[in-house]
């Protein structure tokens, strides 16, 4: 599977038994690209989908425990060997795999049936950081087979792919200047 | 709810919108007794039983995220304010709390339902760490209200709770010495 550059797809491996079954879904000393602060769990209706958004600061490291996730990624990093690619991946609870999403890779997740998702970030939730755009921009690039999808207000309204763009550059480049 | 001291059950927020919810389930900066090196996700057929289990080391967060979680609580650290206490705590999907358990209380997990349970360690697994008793072994206390649940081999053949607590002081006094 091609991947935008640091982003990752972890194979988990679930151990059944006839009480149930039992995933180690993430464990401090993978090279997981992630030291989480925060987990969140997520319940979402069918057709809903969440995004598209992109982070400047926080990483994002997310499970799909329940029904089908699939995840839309889009490299916008200028200066990334991987810039411009695509791609949609699968993930579902019944056998569950873990996604790492770094900072500056554009991602949406569609969710085709009731479904469950787990995740961590790797800073604390910052409306700053939190830049988003219309999920149907064909300027993304993504083969969603979706139509008439349940957004949130503020994703019904969000602008283009490349005003996302530019503004994830622009905050990028204040938050280099505040560190300097 | 009076618990075993170092035990605590948190409230948790969960956002409802019309595509579905999202809950903080843990957050570093939380006063939660824990810092996590691993979460888990496990399944649980109606009237599973997991346990009764006590830990010398490591603590456990759990959160259950779908279904009920009946969990068994009984201190058995001698030098305990609340030694030979024991409680049972219902924790529901529906309405998300999480509950810490340190070193020395021990638990036991029974699921009425299909259910879903995420958890988080303090320390990685370590069978010197496993000690446990049969469920219902009445020194316990616990009033599970329940009848012939499903159990591991393990569980099913496990010793008394006097002999799981001689085995917890004796690991407890082993690690203390070989700290010394």
């Amino acid at each position: 599977m091609r991947l935008p550059i640091g982003c990752a797809v972890r194979e988990l491996t679930t151990h059944k038994d006839p009480r149930g079954d039992l995933t180690e879904i993430f464990r401090d000393e993978w090279e997981s690209g992630i030291e989480p602060v925060q987990w969140n769990f997520v319940r979402s209706q069918p057709n809903v989908l969440r995004g598209v958004h992109v982070h400047v600061v926080h990483s994002d490291y997310l499970v799909c425990l329940d029904g089908t996730l699939v995840l839309g990624l889009a490299d916008v990093r200028p200066e990334s060997p991987t810039h411009g690619m695509s791609t949609t991946v699968t993930l579902k609870g019944s056998k569950m795999q873990a996604a790492l999403i770094p900072p500056g890779v554009a991602h949406g997740f569609h969710f085709p049936e009731p479904s469950t998702l787990c995740y961590s970030v790797s800073h604390y939730w910052n409306t700053v950081d939190e830049i988003g755009c219309r999920w149907d921009d064909p300027a993304l690039g993504f083969d969603w087979q979706v139509r008439e999808p349940a957004l949130s207000p503020r994703d019904t309204t969000a602008g283009t792919a490349a005003e996302m763009t530019r503004q994830y550059l622009a905050v990028r480049e204040q938050l280099r200047a505040g560190r300097d």
